[in-house]
């Protein structure tokens, strides 16, 4: 029994390592690409700083998208870290939501052409949406099929269990929100994604614990 | 003899840790490439939506393609699982794959475009079809040389061996069925390509695992 | 006690291994990203190499975007040296930073794009110095920030704590500087970011130990 | 002193790591860009595969350029098996490496676009050669330095030592004359230089060890 259980923790390293070296190089190069969409403004007769101005969907939209691609980035190296190993199944459904991550720049392209054109935006913020979405349910469920299948780690209090939940759930809540106001008001809906990023990033439980004395609690909410 | 066999294993993780960490790249960069194909659909008088709908051989391209660079990062990786170490001529193989790997988004892009004008499809149909079976046929020679040339771990069970070799060959003979069915029907061929990768990355043996009891074998299914 | 530390050891080494991963590939990507910008040069009657001189401010805008990120990742890879462990805010932080990384290729695009048109130039480089600036200023938060919360080694010593300080707060000073002298001269103030890039890179320290005799201090100074 | 060299091992296994992961990262991007620059051929009335026939200067550049990279990533992977630590100006020696990869698919560009203009292509290719010759003179100066500086691992063989050394040396002379011989005729050259790759490339140690015995001297052939 030890001796199989060494040889699966063997195996785990092998398998977890690659697993995530090949989604970090995804998550850095969807992350870094996004720039490349940011076209040079052209200054003609109204000056440089004017005409980066009007290009500011292009900026927000980039900010947006560099924002979620963190939050979730930041999801899923949580989930690794709990993870002992990676089985078959686990494997594809991290290369279905890859699928997602690098597909993120191209609506992050679509909504920042059509921003000022009201019915193609409505449109371009919904397939914006849908895509998120679609990303963040299955981190989601990447993480509960890890917890039932027994990939993780057996010390994973409960605490750090809910805490990745009780960031995840309301986020999706959120999102299936905007994806609704996206189709009355789009521009909000942009800004609530953007938001919904900050949400997920944001350190809540770290800045509770400088403040208290939350202790171990703590490594969840990273 | 145990001295030699201790430092070769040390050579070893250098020598495939830098061979994987090259390859991940490599595969996830051309994976990630992808998406800077699709062009912003230009909605004119018809919207954004249906202006998206026309421009759908793209999307299918794209989705090919992804599907393909998985199911052969999946094949690799699990070749990489088994080795113990790396030769000069396994790592020529592999530069040689890796070469078809990051070729890859260019095929994908001639098909994209020639969709529809039905003598150049068949031309782009048949350099994507060629090019994902020499892709093909290189992950195999690469496991077939790893298995001869002794680089793979002394425990690989039979079953292993042969269910990666059991997928690989259905999947280079479907590849050659396609190429002559690119001539006739290319659009359908292309789906043939689809169906192959997802064929490829399917879990048929967790999913029999999960009803029965396949144990071990298991790990070779990945 | 020593069971938790060695327990926090190994969920440091998972931890900051992902971290740097990640932070790698973007700093690997946004380096290499630099030189899609570059235009092939239009060779007219005037000949192929003429026609390249006269793109020069492409290529200085290039030299400099890559030794100012060079500069930048080799300071992060000495912090990331000396980490034993990663806490949220922290990796929040980090997040932040390498948006600013991945940022910068479009600042380098503007600024070669109008470097010979005055007022538009100003604009350009001011942009181009608020980016490093702030990228700069991240990367020694960064570094007092784990030094606060005690995230680094405790053999840190005090020369290598300084050199790493030493080096980055006169070249955040000096990015103020050029800052305003952008407003008046920005061609020379381009040259002056490039300047900065050197100072950051160059191995002062070890220079020095091969002539006289620094020991264990170079570590800090690289 | 065990303690000082076991101290210095857990140094270099931290600083060499990164140095690897960011230069594989930046040898991975770099050759994966290389495909971005293939553009789709025009088929107007001539069909898909004549038009595709007259774009082969792009193709052998592309192949040029793979070949190229991936020798000189084969020459970095085995000077950097043999590193047992890496000091500041090892470092920065490296980082003037990556900027010559970075920067090879522009030179790339250049001579795939000029390829039938004469004199524009004599430029050309002299800008590519001159830019191979310095990426190999910089990984055969990594190498030396690397010796004298005492990074490298104490049982390096002789033969292997050489047998680095005799491959890279040649080519570097063979990138000199290719250097002259473009001025006279620049297709010959290139065809030239992707001898040099494959020459750097090629296994030889491998195919005698398989032939006779080299046993032990094979692994600095890799």
């Amino acid at each position: 029994m030890t001796d199989r259980s060494a040889g699966s923790r063997r195996t785990r390293q092998l398998r977890t390592a690659r697993l995530e070296a090949f989604s970090d190089g995804v998550f850095a190069i969807a992350i870094t690409l996004l720039v490349l969409e940011l076209a040079v403004p052209i200054a003609g007769t109204q000056g440089l700083l004017t005409a980066a101005r009007e290009e500011w969907p292009s900026y927000l939209a980039y900010a947006i998208s560099f924002a979620t691609v963190g939050a979730f980035w930041l999801a899923h190296s949580t989930i690794s870290e709990y993870l002992t190993s990676a089985d078959p199944i686990f494997v594809r459904l991290n290369l279905v939501l890859l699928f997602v991550i690098s597909f993120l720049p191209f609506p992050t392209k679509v909504v920042a052409t059509y921003v000022h054109q009201e019915r193609a935006e409505r449109v371009a913020v919904t397939i914006y949406g849908v895509t998120v979405l679609v990303g963040l349910l299955l981190i989601l469920g990447l993480w509960q099929y890890a917890l039932r299948a027994g990939l993780v780690q057996v010390d994973v209090g409960e605490i750090d269990e809910r805490l990745l939940t009780r960031r995840m759930v309301p986020a999706a809540v959120a999102y299936a929100l905007l994806l609704v106001l996206g189709l009355l008001a789009p521009t909000s809906a942009a800004l609530g994604y953007l938001a919904v990023a900050v949400f997920l990033i944001f350190p809540f439980g770290a800045v509770r614990a400088h403040r208290g004395d939350a202790g171990d609690g703590e490594r969840g909410a990273s």
